[in-house]
Formats: structure tokens, C-alpha cells, sequence
């Protein structure tokens, strides 16, 4: 594995691939890996001849009040991690090469997908994320980009990225990690009190009774999020919202048809959890 | 040459001329092409394997009170001229297939070098330009992309474009073409009485002398200025502006200095004229 910080040494890289007839398979993260990384690496492997992963904290998706200074960061563990996991390339541009010059002449605006869900509380951030997504997709030309499914609001943003400018990119968006009672894995997990890590599992388990009522017939809204509902008022945790919405446009749905995402946010004592499922009736009937 | 509309088969050609390693030069255009759009093409022509031209009358860089509806059309005619310039694929996709469903799902705001010049009276206008190129580089995937000097605001914001989110294009900024008494052509010149089509070569006989005093040592930018409004003046025109910034920043200059461009703007009882020339002082001293 090399890692590059030189953004002139990538692009000497990606051309060199590129004249090979290479595939790209890219993973773009924020660093500090976890097992959901991983599993996009693995995905990428997989599915491509050449894997470049990058690291990179982006200011731009911060907010005034988030915590940008102390995300954590490990460049070394990552990068034990990053080529365990047979990544070719891994990419850890520096803030000012990234944003070079004092204001940036051009910005980007995510006009829909970003009001609902956790992007309510967080103005800005995904303006953020198509920022430097687009710098990173320009930089490393992927033929194919992994996001985990888990942020499945991120998902649907970069998939409307995607095809307003017609980036010619396969987006693949990759199922949630859970450990073997359905808690989708997560950094925050530890946070968890004992107790509360025995509750945590309700969540996936009440968005899986919300799925089996529809696939049962059940078309009603109202009624598929109060099945969820009630099985997470069991727990300790103060649910934050359980949305559902069509995917991946992020529209509210009158009526249980296409796809769609069922989404729940939790805060327990000192940790917040999120966790989705998406549902496809049109495969539903299919099977 | 072919003309495509359709999207997929352009990005079918696309792929065959990568496969094959060539080079491909991009013209975008609005159409009713003239002499600048074809010095473009032959430039393109002379300096790639592959020239592509774009005729798109942009719905989203036209301001409500102005004309997307009455902008001139003319394909057939077009379709020749390009044909003649060596234009290997002229692409002419329809607007639902460039702006397909009903809202933009992301939006490019140009936050610098828009609000000067002609942009100052044209909001939005720039944010047009600067999505419909973006959505267009990404589809045609430009070696070098062609633009005229005698919009040096759109070279300017082009380049904020590329620069900020790491384009692989280079922008290849071409010269004005001019009549020979020195005046910019431009499809607005048949609209000049006799009378100020004798005067209108002023425009550029002023900007030239502005940049000799300079090149005699001048640096303060009033007097250059100045020099230029003096010479407008004696013209039946009324001058619009005549400014002079930093380029391709297109910041206030206090001193000459660096790269610059002088540009005016003069309004003709019919026909509002515009014309620029860019100054670098660092060539100027080396010579």
C-alpha cells in the first residue's frame, strides 16, 4: 500500500491506472476505521482492480458548533488497518491543499434530501459533503464509490450528486454492519450502559416488525410507524424522530408504495443511535 | 461528423475515444455560432484528436426578465459551420434530458468574480454557467476545454470552477477576434448606424492605450483609467463602465500590478458593446 499526501502524486497515480485500463474502486472516509469501513474496503476488493481509500477530517461539513478539533484521528492505526484490508492507495490530503486560498470561488448547495432525518439539526453539513466529494471524485476518477448504508441520508445525497452532474460513477451503497443480535455496529456502541446495550437490539428488531407488517399488506404510514414505535418505548432511550420517507428522494409518503426507508434515532444516557432499514415493495411483490 | 442528442450515446463515444487514448477538445456553445465560436473549434482542432462542440441554449443561466424564449436558433446552419471547423461530434441534448425531474436535487452558487462587470447586473447568471458546464465537462470529459476573451468574466469563473474542485481540464482561453480596424466581433455589431460603426473601433484603440501607458511606467489606476474613459468619450456611446481588476481574480486593484483586466462596457443607440484586455505586467517587464 502507498500512501499519498501529495495531491500531484495521486493524480500521477490515478493516470498511470487509468492508461492500464484499471477499475477504481474508491472509499472515501473521515478516518478512525471501524468495521463499517472495512467492509466497504472488502466490497471494494472485491468488485475492482485497484482500491483507493481516502482520509480526510472535512472542515466544510462541520458545523460552528460541531466538534471539528476533536474528532479523533489515528493515521497510524488506519493505515495497519487500511492495508490489511488490501487498499491500494490511501489518500490523506492536507485541509490547505484541499482548500487552497483564503475563500473559495465556487460552492455547492444541496437543494433536497438534507431537511429530514439528522440533516434537519445540521445546516450545512451535507453542502459540506457534496464539496468535498466532488473535489475527491475529480481527484481520484472512481468507477465505483462505497457508502455504508448506515448513513443512509448521505446515500441519497451523494446518489442526487451523482446524477444532477452526471458523474460517471457507480454508487454502491452497502448494507449496515450489525453484531449478532441486530445492534448495527457503531463507535457510539460503547458509550451504551450495559442495560441500555441490551436494549439497544430494539431498535433493528422494531424496524424489522415495521417491514414484515407491510410486507404482510399493511399500507398505512401511520400505522407501520406506530408498530416501531411502540417496541423502542420499551426501552430507557428518548427516541428523536422514526421517519418514513420514499428513498432516496427523502419525500414524506402518504401511501406505503416503492421504495422507501424507515429511519429511528435514540438517544440513550450518553449515546445517540441511529439505525434504517430500506423497504421495496416492488420487490416485496416479487417475491 | 455526427450529431448526437441523446446522452447514453454520447457517453458511449466517450468511452470508445478514452479506450483509444485521444485527446478531446470541447467547445460549449449556445449556438447561432459566429467567427469566435469557430476560431474555438480550429483551435480545438489544431491542438486534439477529438473535437466535440456543444449546442445547448441553457435555460439556467437566463435571469427571468431575460430571453431564454427569443434567444436565436438556428441547428441546420449551425450543424454546418461545425461540420466545416472539423467538429468530430456535435452534441445538442434536449433541456429535460439536462435538467430532467422537476427541482434540482444540488445547485452550484459562484461566490466570487461574478459580482463586477456584466455579472453585477445578471444574478444567477454565472451559478447557470457554472452548473450546465459542470454537468457538461462531466459527460464530454474534456483534455481542454475552448472560451473566448471577449467574455474574460466567464474565462474567470470557469477557472474558480476548475481550480476549486480539481477538474482535470485545462481551459484554454482564446484570444478576441477582431475586425480589422480592431473592433471585438460580435453579432451585435450589424445593429451600429454607419455613424458609430466608424466609432466603435474607439473601444479597443482606448484599451490599448491604457495598457501603453502602463508599459511606459505608469501604476496608478485612476490615470489609467482614465486614459481609456478620455479617448470612450469622444464616442457617441454611453459609457457603461470601465474598470480594471485583478485576473483572473477579478479583485480591486490599488496598484498596477500582477495580471489584470481593463474592460468597458459603452451602450450604442442599438447595441451595447463590450470589450476587455488582459494586462500582465510581469510579461511586460521580461520584455
Amino acid at each position: 500500500m502507498r500512501q499519498i499526501t501529495d495531491i500531484s502524486q495521486l493524480k500521477e497515480a490515478i493516470k498511470q491506472y487509468q492508461s492500464e485500463g484499471r477499475s477504481i474502486g474508491f472509499v472515501p472516509t473521515m478516518g478512525f476505521l471501524h468495521e463499517g469501513h472495512l467492509t466497504l474496503a472488502d466490497k471494494a476488493r472485491q468488485e475492482n482492480d485497484t482500491v483507493i481509500m481516502s482520509i480526510f477530517v472535512n472542515p466544510a461539513q462541520f458545523g460552528p458548533n460541531e466538534d471539528f478539533e476533536a474528532y479523533p484521528r489515528d493515521i497510524e492505526r488506519d493505515a495497519a488497518l487500511a492495508e490489511n484490508a488490501g487498499v491500494d492507495i490511501l489518500f490523506t490530503p492536507d485541509a490547505h491543499d484541499m482548500y487552497p486560498g483564503e475563500r473559495r470561488n465556487v460552492t455547492i448547495h444541496v437543494e433536497r434530501r438534507t431537511d429530514v432525518l439528522c440533516g434537519r439539526s445540521r445546516e450545512g453539513h451535507f453542502d459540506g459533503v457534496a464539496i468535498v466529494l466532488t473535489k475527491l471524485f475529480n481527484l481520484v476518477q472512481p468507477t465505483r464509490a462505497y457508502f455504508g448504508l448506515k448513513d443512509a441520508q448521505q446515500v441519497a445525497v451523494v446518489d442526487g450528486l451523482i446524477s444532477d452532474f452526471f458523474m460517471d460513477i457507480e454508487l454502491v451503497a452497502v448494507d449496515t454492519v450489525r453484531e449478532e443480535d441486530g445492534l448495527a455496529k457503531s463507535s457510539r456502541n460503547v458509550y451504551l450502559t450495559a442495560e441500555e446495550r441490551k436494549e439497544a437490539p430494539k431498535l433493528y428488531r422494531a424496524l424489522q416488525t415495521s417491514a414484515e407488517l407491510i410486507q404482510a399488506g399493511e399500507r398505512d404510514p401511520e400505522a407501520v410507524i406506530k408498530a416501531a414505535k411502540e417496541i423502542i418505548e420499551t426501552t430507557s432511550g428518548a427516541i428523536d424522530y422514526i421517519e418514513l420517507y420514499s428513498y432516496p428522494e427523502l419525500e414524506p409518503v402518504n401511501e406505503i408504495a416503492g421504495k422507501m426507508i424507515l429511519a429511528v434515532a435514540v438517544a440513550f444516557s450518553k449515546a445517540r443511535l441511529i439505525d434504517n432499514i430500506i423497504i421495496d415493495i416492488r420487490e416485496m411483490e416479487r417475491i
